[in-house]
């Protein structure tokens, strides 16, 4: 290694402490934090912020990338520069002022979320939120500024944060294509699922669902050595290598929401821990942005755990935990696990309807974001987007509506199209597995799943960042993000009721 | 407030953000980590362990307090000079790599010691400790010159770190005085109880002993909004202001060690809660040392949880959750909390054999970190002074034995002895409180707690580090730390069976 690149590598692991210490600290203000203390927290997390924010753009950095841009280096270790670069510059461009003021604001605006959601409280939520969407608009203009005509709008530059190399115009065909389809889509599969009688009802003790949700991550593969899984109001994962921590939630009355949210996020876990052990803590080393990330998690609760093979598979666990649950046979499970109906929570959504959700918020954010529309005006555009695309209004209704979800609490503008763009992914990506190993279906129906995820292994997680995301998704499946698959896929699984 | 002495309070506070994350993280390694956690936990917490020394001991710093001490300050400011100038002197006279080094190899010892003693492996855990020795025995060293001829040997600069302001001759004399009494008493009071038959057994689950220790807490004023009680294999007590975090420890055959350990640790928690918040985040609003800290504790879990008084009180709260606890009444119950047995394992021993434990370990650690004993002899001069002190031997038995304490694992030398002073100091502040107030065990068979808390507060949280500890406890009852106090108190409660 040469001198300068060799000390930018000391440089990032050194950020890479900080980072955890961040990481640990944001997983414990959301799992297990007393409310007491919001206050301290948010201060220690905005220092550490801004602690961050200071060392990565100290100017011997940019004295250190110019002097690595001029070493003679190997291949491999110029694509990992190019990700230091790429740091820095997205670091660099917001003044320190600004991130620690939006982290101080994000992280009061998510604390008192957690209680006004329940509360059905918008206008106590709007308070918060109001500075969150100022400081997000700052952020976005000097990114947009920085980056001279690269990104058209304010709103682009904050996407770019979270769909790393998808771009808003690719983005945006990729959305029109799935509007144009799905509405009348979706029609036919409400239609096609009339007769199905599918209710799953009974009483499922916590404690029982909790022994079956982790027998079912240790089926996927997750390794409790290196990780554990607790309860949130939202599921999430988060982590570093070796202590992979995800997040899941429990109703009473249902089990197969909580499946689900596990499936998804122990794909999220089962990626970060497939990334490169070589390029660990360094940029080039992390997930590649995240609609990949989504790719996998929908993966693992789409087209793992949902398939009939893995369902029929998997329900005599079910029986094991829950008693009541026995008389419910695996081609009901499987019914009620693919049931499809319009409803107000994205998170609880069908597949079907879910890209519908994301292009609400993809187009209210941008809104947002770009001044075209105002905080104040959110619960109406809501009601009014929902009502269009869903037939379901959320008029007065907060909690179900536009207070439903985490990310704009904190300010993550240009997330949610992560989500579609992962689930197109995730199909496509299954589908080149799938071509690979036509046995699959025999296998998952026993219990098979490791060759899977050394599949994955070696054509997407072990990648990290050394491809752009198109570029991955052409050498893994043959071709970039293409919504035609995951329309196909939709139409087998949901009217010819296959795969 | 004049312009250094702000300035080093605008320091002092971003320190104390740092120290906040470092607080957490040592949490979680200890609560919810899983092990594959450890080698990328011990790297962040070096690397925030260095930048917090190197934060604290910057050549600014050293100005600012040169400026601040010729500043005009109030009393009060000046007072708080002293702390933040004392923290300094501290940390600056041990080398940065010296720091990171010891906090490295002290996270690796502990670690490895969770599983080495549960396997008895007493070489496995040496050839991690012997590191760890070796860096506390330069520490000390480097204390013992930073502070001229102040420390007569190595160990007492790693003593004044804990025991602050209590010097070691003070100790030496103090356990004197309990070596000349103890084991005399230790025997009469075996005797005495000779014909106590009250054994506790039965089955009692550990989902309903965590509710009632739920009760205990909130019984003794800890606010669940500011704070949270999980399990650990070491019951300790940490966090910040608005977020106090203790353990404990269950045992389905047995309820009253982990009420005792609950009992202890809430006291802890409750010190922290009522330091002077005009000082948060500051050194002098933090408390005054160690050996006041466990006066808190052991006042909490002797004084008070013990106290027949209160026992009758609560024993119908032990019967409403435990079924086969009903069979033990009040006088059971307080007879099984006060049996004395010498026994191997420190945090489970009666109060009069405890001291001599701490004494044992005092000796132990003064000889090796002043180079007159190898990490090697431990366990044969740990069975030599247990076969001495308690009449039981422990060779071959590292696990209860010199394996069973946290302390020495990562390097916390001269914490032992913190331990029986505040047993010491605990009984003299209690019986300051009921000199004030006669009535105190006809309020605590009410249930009645609240009035001692705000004494306490009084008298003693809210002074933070504003006074020396022997000068606070001349302030609060009336003398310096008396064992004498503590031996008559043993005579009461043991010999006579009162208090």
């Amino acid at each position: 290694m040469t001198p300068a690149y060799q000390k930018l590598e000391t440089h990032f692991k050194r950020l890479a402490h900080i980072g955890h210490a961040l990481t640990f600290l944001s997983w414990d203000q959301l799992v297990m934090m007393p409310s007491g203390g919001n206050d301290s927290r948010t201060e220690a997390v905005a220092e550490l912020s801004g602690l961050y924010h200071d060392m990565l753009v100290a100017p011997e950095i940019g004295d250190l990338l110019e002097d690595a841009a001029g070493e003679e280096l190997d291949s491999d270790l110029r694509v990992s520069l190019v990700e230091m670069e790429r740091e820095y510059r997205l670091a660099s461009c917001v003044p320190a002022d600004l991130v620690k003021a939006k982290s101080r604001a994000g992280s009061k605006c998510e604390h008192g979320w957690r209680v006004q959601r329940a509360e059905n409280d918008w206008s106590g939520f709007q308070a918060n939120f109001k500075e969150v969407v100022n400081l997000s608009r700052q952020e976005a203009q000097a990114r947009q500024a920085a980056a001279s005509d690269s990104f058209p709008t304010p709103y682009d530059a904050l996407l770019d944060l979270y769909c790393t190399g998808d771009s808003a115009e690719m983005i945006e065909n990729i959305f029109s294509t799935l509007k144009e389809s799905l509405p009348g889509l979706l029609n036919r599969v409400v239609e096609h699922q009339e007769n199905r009688d599918v209710q799953i009802s009974g009483t499922f003790p916590v404690e029982q669902q909790k022994l079956l949700n982790r027998e079912l991550m240790i089926i996927l593969g997750f390794d409790f050595s290196e990780g554990r899984v607790d309860e949130s109001s939202h599921p999430f994962s988060t982590g570093v290598r070796g202590d992979h921590r995800i997040t899941t939630r429990f109703r009473t009355e249902d089990f197969i929401d909580a499946l689900k949210a596990t499936a998804h996020e122990t794909g999220h876990a089962s990626y970060e821990s497939g990334l490169p052990h070589r390029w660990e803590d360094l940029p080039v080393g992390q997930a590649r942005n995240l609609s990949l990330h989504e790719s996998q998690s929908l993966l693992f609760e789409k087209q793992l755990f949902l398939a009939p093979s893995f369902i029929s598979f998997f329900t005599p666990r079910i029986h094991a935990h829950l008693t009541e649950a026995t008389s419910f046979d695996t081609e009901q499970i499987w019914q009620a696990c693919t049931m499809v109906k319009p409803s107000y929570i994205r998170v609880e959504a069908d597949e079907v309807s879910y890209p519908l959700h994301v292009i609400l918020r993809f187009e209210l954010e941008k809104a947002l974001i770009n001044g075209d529309l105002e905080t104040a005006d959110i619960p109406e555009a809501w009601d009014h987007k929902m009502t269009h695309y869903l037939g379901l209004s959320t008029e007065g209704n907060y909690r179900d509506g536009c207070l439903q979800d985490i990310h704009w609490t904190d300010g993550s503008f240009g997330y949610f199209p992560a989500y579609t763009l992962g689930a197109i992914n995730g199909v496509q990506i299954f589908n080149a597995f799938c071509r690979e190993y036509p046995d699959w279906e025999e296998r998952f129906s026993r219990g098979e799943i490791i060759f899977m995820r050394d599949w994955l292994q070696e054509h997407i997680w072990c990648k990290g960042r050394t491809l752009s995301s198109q570029h991955l998704l052409e050498e893994a499946t043959g071709e970039g993000t293409n919504p035609e698959h995951f329309l196909t896929y939709i139409r087998k699984r949901y009217l010819d009721d296959r795969i």
